[in-house]
């Protein structure tokens, strides 16, 4: 049974790693002796998944028995996941058009998950596009699932991102805020489990050096900022960040003004609701990962969300343009950019012009 | 402020429920003295509210100064939430058909918080049908949302039901249970909250008279039990609750079934992972609430649900059905059941027969 702490581990032992992580020597610790094969494909902390006759990913209705998981999912390089359905199934579009995926003719993308009623995902080549709901239970069943699908697929050295929303602290709306460490309520840089009926501690760690690539994607000609800092994660959207518009009250608001001015104090930009989880459980399954939140509103100055739909809608828009341009440069890199367009449309002016004759011949 | 506590108040004090609550003499604290105006609207354990110029219901799509809560919300009695934005839609449409709940001519039933991405909400008369997502913090969220949506719509002792799914300990597939008394992960019948970086226990008690209420409903020829016992709520599908199929496992089966066999001895008989904050956060609110789950598998015997589709989509019924009894009863007694028909189909017979002849026209 692999340990559940880290282990040193000099990183010369493994040559796969040594340059990716000589500075982030504990991940490297943690990726390479009990969560990758030679090859880079992941390996679980779980050996009782070998031994299934099947392995039924209940809440994303795929199993390994009824679905050719390496066939439909063996490509994935990034899996991006974010709170609500629909903002993953524009990112999907959005992401497709970015990488310039062309799907085969008359087709277009679905949503592989949805007889589950619980996530949506889609897949866009390399990249796939699922949503994970609210708060840490909700992101903690589908990164289980997520990461025995990686294993099933072998995926190798698959890339795990969260794009949210959050509040600011101290930052204005629409602030693009890259997480360095997750916090939880207690301000532990840590995620809280209980198995078996026993408290674990498990570090919620992200890799530094994918936050620092990220916030170096950061163009000056973009109109607003992009930070690095520390982001708390609560259970609760309204009493547990200290607002005072929920249906129960039971500080004063010098008494929140105060908790505010002392995380700010601390480092913490931004507060939401899923980051320890998300850097504690792909942690403990070596795959890096990186927390990008827009922030819709400055908490030192309110609670209530009510920036335009529209004002809102363009700022969510933002941690999915930083994405975007690090899976473009990651995949120009390895030179498969350009190999995913397939080609379909010509002339995109002359297709519009098809499509509006078309309408009109009723 | 009013105190976080309970605090005894002889319920001779109040005209209005010591019939009701005579045998419930701690939940009658709560419910009156700091949640109910004297003609039963809910009053908030939150002042700020009243002073705010409007509030926003940001993940309900709702605001007081945008809609007029009270005109279209006015009437709800009954609240029900269960996970699935599918499965609250199924609901929806059963409820209506069960209560004869007629709609206006040329209308249909619409998700009023389809705009907010994250839950959906269909009101069919008296019924409200909102789905609340996986996990305590996405069931907080929305909690904090309905409980004042009931003070602004100024809601007649409304009741709060969630209909779920678990996992069974020692009782079988298809069982339905509802639940006596939620407990942590620790064994305590409190959900324990993080406020200003405070621990808060806040007692997760349901109504045990709704619960022997709803037991009574049960009908003999049923074909599967219904029971009640006490639930384990937890955070995580997986190993939070023992399964040896997650991404990790660090326990052995022996390991697993001593604890499964632990909780069966203190009576617990499901496991899920909403249930201490839908009764912390109702109680809180003193408003009546219960949580009705059928269990999906028996632990006892696996970790992986694998029944067929079409008997889980059954069993999915069962507590429905058990729902729909109880509000079908309520509204019986109160002289409102009839008065919901408005009747725009005199006969369902000829009613298809139209349809498949105007289908038949092109």
């Amino acid at each position: 049974m692999p340990p559940t702490g880290l282990i040193a581990v000099n990183t010369e032992d493994c040559e796969r790693c040594s340059d990716d992580y000589e500075d982030e020597y504990e991940f490297h610790a943690s990726v390479c002796v009990w969560t990758r094969y030679s090859d880079g494909t992941v390996k679980l902390r779980n050996s009782n998944i070998e031994l299934m006759d099947q392995d039924i990913l209940y809440h994303l209705a795929l199993g390994s028995g009824s679905h050719d998981l390496q066939e439909m999912f063996g490509d994935v390089k990034f899996v991006c996941m974010g709170g609500a359905p629909k903002r993953m199934e524009n990112f999907a579009h959005f992401i497709m058009s970015e990488i310039g995926y062309k799907l085969p003719a008359g087709t277009k993308l679905e949503d592989i998950s949805a007889y589950s009623y619980r996530y949506s995902m889609y897949k866009v080549g390399p990249v796939l596009c699922v949503s994970h709901g609210m708060g840490t239970p909700s992101v903690s069943i589908l990164l289980h699932e997520l990461i025995k699908l990686m294993y099933h697929a072998k995926c190798q050295d698959p890339v795990f991102i969260r794009i949210g929303t959050c509040g600011g602290i101290g930052v204005e709306g629409g602030t693009v805020i890259i997480t360095e460490e997750a916090l939880d309520s207690h301000m532990r840089n840590a995620h809280e489990f209980t198995i078996l009926g026993k408290t674990v501690l498990r570090p919620a760690k992200l890799d530094k050096k994918l936050a620092r690539e990220l916030k170096a994607l950061a163009s000056e000609d973009d109109p607003y900022d992009t930070i690095i800092g520390k982001t708390l994660c609560t259970n609760d959207f309204y009493e547990g960040q200290g607002r005072l518009d929920g249906a129960f009250c039971e500080f004063s608001e010098a008494e929140k003004m105060e908790y505010l001015e002392m995380l700010g104090s601390k480092g913490v930009v931004n507060i939401e609701m899923e980051s320890t989880i998300f850097a504690a459980l792909t942690y403990h399954a070596g795959i890096k990962a990186a927390v990008v939140c827009v922030a819709l509103l400055n908490r030192l100055n309110g609670d209530q969300v009510n920036a335009p739909k529209e004002v809102m809608h363009e700022w969510q828009n933002r941690p999915q343009t930083l994405i975007s341009r690090y899976i473009c440069k990651t995949l120009a890199q390895k030179g498969q950019l350009k190999s995913l367009s397939r080609g379909s449309i010509k002339s995109p002016r002359r297709f519009k012009l098809v499509q509006q004759e078309s309408q009109a011949h009723e």
